[in-house]
């Protein structure tokens, strides 16, 4: 090795000892007859220390002309410090050297390195090796390298088996795109990549594997959007001969041993609430439960006394804002203007200032008496001081645009701390989505997805309202995880396929191979996958996940350090026999 | 649940409790009044029994209806068995069972699913998901599965941060042919799937992370022979801040570990041997270490005796066969047939039996007196019994052809056990490899390779001669992992580039990102990976690597169950902008 310690271990107790470091060059500070060097490795930062009475002229010399970020060996004896620094570990001591090599010099980095730099996205993005370095970038893949552990030792610990599924797999147009990957030994064919293992672990179910688990990379081309990435990692895991409960309660399990041994913090029993409930009450279905300010409807109250825009409207719901009264009348038209932007885009608000005093404010008071507000009041079992807001319209819209005033009043109000958590089961997801634009249902979940029982006749009368035994789980408003209860017979599965509008032929081209594996003796099976990024960056508190990947795309799905996507020689084309359509 | 237990568990201590277990029917026996069941899961084999006495009547026609692989769930008491099974762990009991349920039939498997299957390759292949039903099969999943976690399990204890790095990256057409991925937004882009994390793992040194590792599919578009897969898997590692040795050593201590807790072995200290040595020794760079059988040369012995055969050699060199001297005419032909087939080459085999009365006869006798050929026996130490083979020819052709019949003769002699690990770390490799067909050096690792630094000079002057700080990890023959002390400075991995025929803006274009990388504090680094696969075959005891896979290719690439590589749709071609040229 070219050092004996880390930057990052000596302490008190090792002064006197003679040492060897390695590490980078976070800060030089000159004195003249005295300098010092911050040396710094993964582990931590050491202080190297020079001075005109132990240090010969030359190495002090030699010392100063050191760079920031060059790679240095230092060897020398431990010393107490004499001002000492209680923020970082080895602030007791330093290290006063006696040799110096430079292992590398250093250009002047593009951006500071430190934990607040000044390199903007792209140039970080680009020197991503570089940005690695800055302590809470690295801090983060710390904490998925822990978590990644953490989760194979639950697993493991509940006999679920590892198992590798290929990357090279088939096209299935169901859902996202592939990416497709050209096979030069079979011209005119392409294997695609994984959008996730659903498949293959549900063979494995078949074959007898019972516990599943894999951490792996799947795919989607996908127009991107912030956040998005077009590779992603999954935890990936299924069940055989089990029950929705059973399910859910192994994976409460992990996340639960996750927050214990990552966190620190012991999570209390996962609520579980339906996806009828979770839209009626948050109008979401990964609701943020850090904080209530649950949705109370007041369509039955304040219809028929001439407001229009009530009267017309296929719901009136609301929230009430704890303390939020006293809102000025700017602050109010901020909200308003808040709900009528077009990614939003409700109508306009309608408040209800419930007064310290007692008395009562309202956007309606023409139309409503003092009686009437009192009712909403009640409904909302607010208190003076409160505030109520309410939106009126097209039910699921209205919900939808309610849940972004929730989560804007929930921050606000401060109710979203990064470091409080809160889980959520949603359950009982509809099976089938309407998709307007192509006319027909779409698996809201997937086509593997199974009906309940008591709601397969209503395939044929009213297929939306079908429930799956589909679950979701939900911390702070992320979607972490989902997953559900499979189909595991032919039959179904054909019956769901139809439902979907495959022709017998396309499904049995795509899906042939699983509806085979069906006839011979597949068990009852089900399973979740867990955003693996997404859960790392919610253990961070943050909400990014790219900053939760060592070597992320940018929002184009470029990586610019070592610019890919690019052109590929003609000779590659050749060999697949390719050839480049002109736009 | 749909069970209590599993199919393993139950022993002659349940006795009398009511349990419940669900499997897969593996065997009926039907005598009448009394009925067996095998059934089966991962975890074993548990027998249900069916008695006139106590099973009614229904139950029993019931269950004389299960075919083979059917899944049923079975409630029942345990009772001890009259006649007890010690071949399996439940044998002393039985399930008296009580209820009955088919959770899904089965029709007749295409093969028997038992320890020796009827089932040929292609339709094993074909029902992969049957196939990993049988026992053989899923001990070597589980196999796989312990030697993954027991990886992690020492690296983490030895501070490794597992960190992902991108599937989605550039090609750079060196080494092997990339798979490419076209890009739908850039079109006329293409990603690449990486042949190895190498860039990135040396970009991890270069942030820091100072002890990287990742067990990660890798791809190759190779021109497929037998036992090469298109995508494998990789143990791939990289340490800052270390020398060779340091290097060797951790990762001893990989296998070491593996081999304590996956099989029981203490394995003995890894013996060191330069390539010059094992080529010269064994005619190898992965020689079979379980068995001696050195080469020995006889170049200086056998000239100017009129033999032309051996005149005319570069080299001549033999191996001694302990107890063969008694070897048949037809056997010795046997001999010679094998090394002049055309895989191997050799042009003939001379012999020399020292028979066990202390008589010598030799296919050369005529031209070589008794005297001389003692000579021979002297130099390999042969004592009577022995036979002793000898090729002749130019060096490198004839090693590599002496190197097939020593693997010939230690199988023949039965010193080639599965069951006997022999490990070599094989250093000292060369640099550079002359590609003749091409007219230049190729990286006989890659061109990340550091050269020894005494041999610099070398580059110029005899570019062959250059040893790399390079190392490869032989077990039984198999080369299990290789890796090197990698170039960490800009001027020398330009030079690196310049000497592998390289033009300053194809160096640039491919890997400009990583040069640029050296010239920002890159520490001293080196690695090395292990081919997954492989290193589960060893341990399975098995040469292939196809057993260790869950869902392997075929040879030509083609996975045959899902049907991959297949068409895909023409809005996907439009889509990515690709024309299909026609052949």
């Amino acid at each position: 090795m070219l050092r004996t310690h880390t930057c990052g271990e000596l302490r008190i107790s090792d002064v006197n000892r003679d040492v060897t470091l390695a590490g980078w060059v976070q800060r030089l500070r000159d004195k003249g007859s005295l300098l010092w060097i911050d040396l710094r490795d993964r582990y931590g930062i050491t202080q190297l220390v020079f001075d005109e009475t132990h240090t010969p002229r030359e190495l002090m010399e030699q010392a100063r002309k050191l760079g920031r970020e060059y790679v240095v060996q230092a060897e020398g004896t431990v010393v107490e410090r004499v001002s000492k620094n209680d923020r970082i570990p080895t602030g007791d001591i330093e290290l006063r050297v006696k040799k110096l090599t430079v292992l590398n010099p250093s250009r002047v980095p593009p951006f500071t390195i430190e934990d607040d730099t000044d390199g903007g996205d792209d140039l970080r993005m680009k020197y991503r090796y570089l940005d690695l370095r800055r302590t809470p970038v690295r801090d983060n893949l710390m904490l998925r390298h822990r978590v990644a552990r953490e989760t194979r030792a639950y697993l493991d610990s509940q006999n679920f088996v590892e198992v590798e599924t290929p990357v090279l797999i088939k096209s299935t147009p169901e859902g996202a795109r592939d990416f497709v990957v050209p096979s030069r030994i079979h011209r005119g064919e392409f294997y695609a990549l994984p959008q996730s293992p659903q498949t293959f672990k549900q063979l494995l179910m078949v074959s007898g594997f019972d516990r599943y688990y894999q951490i792996v990379k799947c795919f989607r081309d996908e127009d991107l959007r912030a956040d998005r990435q077009p590779e992603f990692t999954q935890i990936d895991c299924e069940m055989a001969f089990v029950t929705q409960d059973d399910i859910l309660s192994v994976f409460e399990g992990l996340i639960k041993h996750l927050f214990k041994t990552v966190k620190g913090i012991d999570l209390p029993e996962v609520p579980r609430m339906t996806y009828e409930d979770a839209m009626r009450q948050y109008g979401s279905d990964k609701p943020d439960t850090r904080f209530d300010m649950r949705f109370k409807e007041l369509t039955d109250l304040v219809k028929g006394k001439g407001f229009q825009v009530f009267d017309n409207a296929e719901i009136v719901v609301g929230i009430c804002a704890k303390g939020c009264a006293e809102y000025t009348r700017k602050q109010l038209d901020e909200l308003t203007e808040y709900v009528r932007r077009p990614q939003i885009g409700a109508k306009g608000l309608i408040y209800l200032q419930y007064k310290t005093d007692g008395s009562v404010k309202s956007s309606v008071d023409k139309f409503y008496t003092p009686e009437d507000l009192k009712g909403w009041i009640e409904r909302f079992g607010a208190n003076p001081g409160d505030l109520i807001l309410v939106l009126a319209g097209e039910t699921n819209a209205t919900r939808k645009q309610l849940n972004e005033l929730r989560l804007l009043m929930g921050d606000r109000l401060g109710l979203r701390d990064k470091n409080t958590y809160s889980a959520l089961w949603v359950i009982d997801f509809p099976l089938l989505e309407w998709d307007d634009e192509n006319q027909r249902y779409h698996a809201m979940h997937h086509p593997f997805t199974s009906p309940r029982k008591e709601d397969i006749p209503l395939l044929d009368t009213d297929p939306g309202k079908v429930r799956a035994n589909a679950y979701d789980l939900v911390i702070n408003g992320n979607e972490i995880g989902g997953g559900s209860i499979r189909i595991h017979d032919k039959p179904t599965q054909q019956l769901m396929f139809r439902k979907l509008g495959f022709t017998p032929e396309e499904a049995q081209k795509q899906f042939g191979f699983l509806m085979e594996a069906f006839e011979y003796g597949a068990p009852p099976h089900g399973g979740i996958a867990f955003g693996f990024d997404r859960l790392c960056a919610v253990f961070g508190g943050s909400d990014s996940i790219r900053d939760f990947i060592a070597f992320p795309k940018n929002n184009a799905g470029r990586d610019t350090m070592i610019d890919t996507p690019s052109t590929i020689s003609q000779e590659q084309l050749d060999e697949l026999g390719l050839v480049i359509k002109p736009e």
